[in-house]
């Protein structure tokens, strides 16, 4: 195998941290908590702090090619040359959103404007929160609280974008809609239908409410989940089970040199009435898929044998908040097998070979209103590269109605779509890649003298123009690959890696509606797009109230060349919910996944000569 | 939950054993090796062993009404009134096909019949062996070999499956092609290419031969596959991991309580020429997916926690054979969340709650020809069944040509196909079931002061006949649903199990074509049919040289109605192989799976109160 040759993912997750102590500095490590505060130090100095938020503090990626370069040079300058630290800042202040370049080195402001175009940056949750809180002091609302007969200490709020719907003008908006707490901590389950407020986040005050009807707040019974409230009979006894590596883990950590990203998660409801037609949200642009990690739990949400890494990101307020444990990294062993073969044919001799399967595994979890996503992104000694998405969830609303299915007395669970797009800018040996469509076709067996009437083909296109290159999946047999036309194996085969797709969903609302101007990332299951720094959010940029004039589908349609180029494939996995009893009060895992998988890249299997693990024996043990 | 709901998948695995001591017996329980004895002494009777060959023994399934009623009944009668045992023979006999019902308590033969359909049973490994040697001590061949340089000894030769391409009259005749052995086990990737003998299996004897041209054999260097014979450097050291289970499994094996089954295996290559067109295998029908299940090894097979069970076979001559580790089971613990939530909005608290993953997995690996398939059924503990299948080959070809892709020199990985589909009489609460297409469908906005244009539903449709249910997945977007119409949950839904399908491949053969005419189970990705005892086998009972007059296209043209029936489900999952360089010499795992999930089976979760394993902790240990 060419030790030179090698596949680069080049992406940033944006809430990574180096720990304080940072021995391997990298061009695209993610911001520090030191940085952070450098990075508001700075700020603050042009805008005062009472009344800006900071909406986007991230990484301001140094150039692909100056990354390269680093890379590619020795030691020495690697630690005496980086490419300079930046951060990009997006913080809204007298209405507006600034756009702010920070440089760390020179600790000054480099750039900055007022961003002119549609759409909001991210809710921060700062703002949520005090949103949230709004209506508790707001007379209305503890009116409604008191026709109700429920007590206001009882009652929480949460805080939800509500799109854009053609208006010619939008202000920067939110619902904040409430739930009932008492007795159950799946309050997402106990809803207060007909009452919401419109609070505007730049004024942070009500600007609307409505209180529709009056229905029952459905029962807390049936809707609990915390172990420890949770009544006897209890669940099956399960045996303790645990993977174990006795000689500790098979991989070091060194900086960030395993990384990847979701580039947007659009999750739209399928509810047309007045409260619930506009839940259409985009987790990644307006709650932030990164700053909403939450914690491992070690033992349960990763194995015994994981190590953790810690993230942090900006509050409203421009300060570091830690996410403890956001990272898990563990050496998987399912009990699969890698490769094997029995050899029964050879006279007097029985060959077996089997060779088990460990692969390492990057998870995070992200947990976005009543939504919790599992991420994996999994290695494979093969090559291969496995990426996971598991979803899950709590039950969302009352009424009888038709747009879902009834879970429970007075609970509904509306149909609702999870799309998440992959921006996978993959280097083949090199930047300079094509998109391959091999395409498999009937041929008509020609030959008179074989009985055989057909047979199948591969014909292979390469994508010249990103309109070749936008492709639906399911209709056709295809395989898709990005290879390096330049480089050949020795049989003459250009070195790739194949596109394995997961679950297929394809949008089911019309093109037209306003979600689906919004969420257009979801017309195409697979695109490539030539590598642009600034094209790395499918849904545009400013997402919240956006009109859908930044998506992939419009820097697309520009059609530009792809072939022999620096491209991002970007895949889009789809799941259309149809709810079931069995999804509450909160859902067993539904999953799916893709994988990337070396087509050519190696001059033969990469595993032929992996051992299998030793078996571990345990004569002597007791467990605690 | 209601005890009584319960799903039964009633099938058979045709080589699963009972271990000697048998205390919890199941009428439908595989036969035992004394049971193949006291068949064989049975035949033989009426039937000369030396002129017999036994190519199929197998239990006679009791009428499903039987089993079913011997189920609910009380243990004394279990024990006391068992249906009756009865085995299914099929032998070959001065050149026809006998069908034998034998009866194993009255030792008799109470049914019997030639078969004068097409097509012919299985191959035996008898059979193969022996015909596999006839070349060598054919003058031809052996000229063959004196014009190569090559030596006998280090020659093997192999049978094949010849199919039937249009023929009026049909011999029982196989294919008969040679390997070069000498400096790999890998012989598949060496083949004595224009050389075939083609023996006539009834007559046991060689009807034809070719030998068409000389072309080097390939070299052995890089094909070899066995640890012990490759040189350095090996691959990367793994760290040891192990899953263990200090307090031992959380399951017991009663019997034969899990079961499952595989109907039919078509794989077809798509080299039309002289020595390839007629490749077109199927591995259940021609091979005999069961017979050719290989042994299990610990600890690589199979994780170091997993229990073992042998399975037997009836040779050629019906004695009894063996296959030790046949099935593996175990559970499953890969560092999977079941599922979890972080709860952030309630104010000064921080709520988490994950539950770990554990499953109880049964696995097989059928190894046929150069395939080895690894077969593993997943029964999770949220009610669903997730079963994969995984392929590993060798490499198979020669020459240059344009029918697959070059993996080495002289090496070309030809292009093909796998087919499977699996057979699952789903029982849902009862037998009485309907086959449910629940499609979702985009529904425009009417209320005007919506603003939003669209949403989709849902909406049902069961089929009533079986074209009804004649499905090609990917083109609209539906879930598919067995159902039992008469039962509902409290809230009023049918109760159900939904299929979430693994990777689609269709047919790219002419739908005229020989193979796909015999393959037709493979024209739709679902079929349901009316529970039928005689109707198990997808390509017909007699797959050999059939003409494809027995499979489930010609059984579901009659269009039976399957609403509110005993129904089966058929679900085929293919995979289109465009060999890669990444598969020489073997290939890494390339597996899909699918899943049957509870869909309003429960009243809701039915993990909620499911604790994770106690993690367990090792203070103390030293592995050896």
């Amino acid at each position: 195998m060419n030790v030179t040759t090698k596949v680069t993912l080049l992406s940033v997750l944006l809430f990574w941290s180096c720990v304080v102590e940072c021995n391997n500095p990298h061009p695209l490590d993610p911001l520090t908590p030191s940085e952070l505060k450098l990075i508001r130090t700075i700020v603050q100095k042009s805008y005062p702090i009472s009344k800006t938020t900071f909406n986007y503090v991230g990484l301001d990626e140094p150039n692909k090619s100056q990354i390269l370069s680093w890379i590619s040079s020795n030691p020495k300058i690697k630690s005496s040359s980086p490419p300079p630290r930046r951060a990009f800042v997006v913080v809204r202040f007298q209405k507006h959103s600034h756009q702010i370049t920070v440089d760390l080195s020179t600790r000054s402001i480099v750039s900055k404007n007022v961003y002119e175009g549609n759409g909001y940056p991210m809710l921060t949750f700062g703002e949520q929160t005090v949103a949230s809180r709004l209506p508790f002091s707001y007379e209305p609302f503890k009116e409604s609280l008191r026709n109700r007969g429920l007590n206001a200490s009882q009652v929480l709020c949460a805080s939800f974008s509500i799109g854009w719907f053609g208006e010619a003008k939008t202000k920067r908006n939110v619902k904040v809609k409430c739930y009932y707490t008492n007795g159950t901590a799946n309050f997402y389950a106990r809803p207060l239908e007909g009452v919401a407020a419109v609070v505007d986040l730049d004024d942070m005050k009500i600007v609307g409410y409505d209180d529709r009807y009056v229905i029952p707040v459905p029962k807390a019974e049936g809707t609990e989940y915390r172990a420890s409230k949770l009544k006897p009979p209890s669940g099956p006894k399960l045996k303790g089970i645990a993977v174990t590596q006795h000689t500790g883990p098979g991989f070091t950590i060194e900086g960030h040199s395993v990384r990847g990203f979701i580039s947007e998660l659009f999750v739209s409801y399928q509810d047309p009435t007045e409260e619930w037609y506009y839940t259409t949200y985009f987790d990644c642009g307006e709650y932030g898929f990164g700053q909403s990690m939450s914690s491992l739990q070690p033992f349960t949400d990763c194995p015994p044998n994981a190590a953790f890494i810690d993230a942090y990101y900006a509050a409203s307020d421009g300060s570091p908040v830690k996410i403890t444990n956001a990272f898990c990294i563990f050496e998987k062993y399912a009990g699969d097998i890698m490769w094997r073969h029995t050899e029964i044919a050879i006279p007097n001799e029985l060959i077996t070979e089997v060779r088990s399967d460990v692969s390492l595994v990057v998870r995070i979890v992200s947990t976005v209103g009543n939504y919790d996503y599992v991420i994996d992104w999994e290695f494979k000694q093969s090559g291969s590269i496995k990426i996971g998405a598991g979803t899950y969830t709590h039950t969302d609303e009352i009424k009888e109605d038709i747009y879902g299915t009834l879970l429970a007395d007075n609970s509904i669970g509306i149909y609702h779509d999870h799309f998440f797009t992959y921006y996978l800018d993959l280097d083949i040996d090199g930047e300079v890649n094509s998109f391959v469509k091999s395409k498999l076709e009937t041929v008509k067996v020609k030959d008179e003298n074989i009985a055989r009437k057909s047979r199948w083909t591969v014909v292979s296109e390469t994508a010249k123009t990103e309109t070749d290159a936008r492709i639906n999946l399911g209709l056709k047999a295809s395989e898709l690959l990005v290879v390096n036309s330049n480089k050949r194996t020795k049989q003459g085969n250009r070195i790739g890696y194949r596109l394995l797709p997961g679950p297929v969903a394809h949008p089911l609302l019309l093109q037209d509606d306003y979600p689906q101007i919004r969420g257009a990332f979801t017309n195409y299951d697979v695109w490539v797009t030539p590598y642009n720094k600034s094209e790395k959010w499918a849904a545009g940029s400013y997402v919240d109230r956006s009109r859908g004039d930044d998506t992939i589908h419009v820097w697309s349609s520009r059609d530009r060349e792809i072939e022999k180029k620096d491209i991002v494939l970007w895949y889009v996995m789809g799941f259309h919910h149809v709810p079931s009893q069995e999804d509450f009060p909160v859902m067993p895992t539904l999953s799916g996944g893709f994988e990337l998988r070396p087509t050519n890249f190696f001059e033969s299997n990469p595993v032929l000569k992996t051992r299998s693990p030793k078996p571990l024996q345990w004569p002597n043990c007791t467990s605690q």
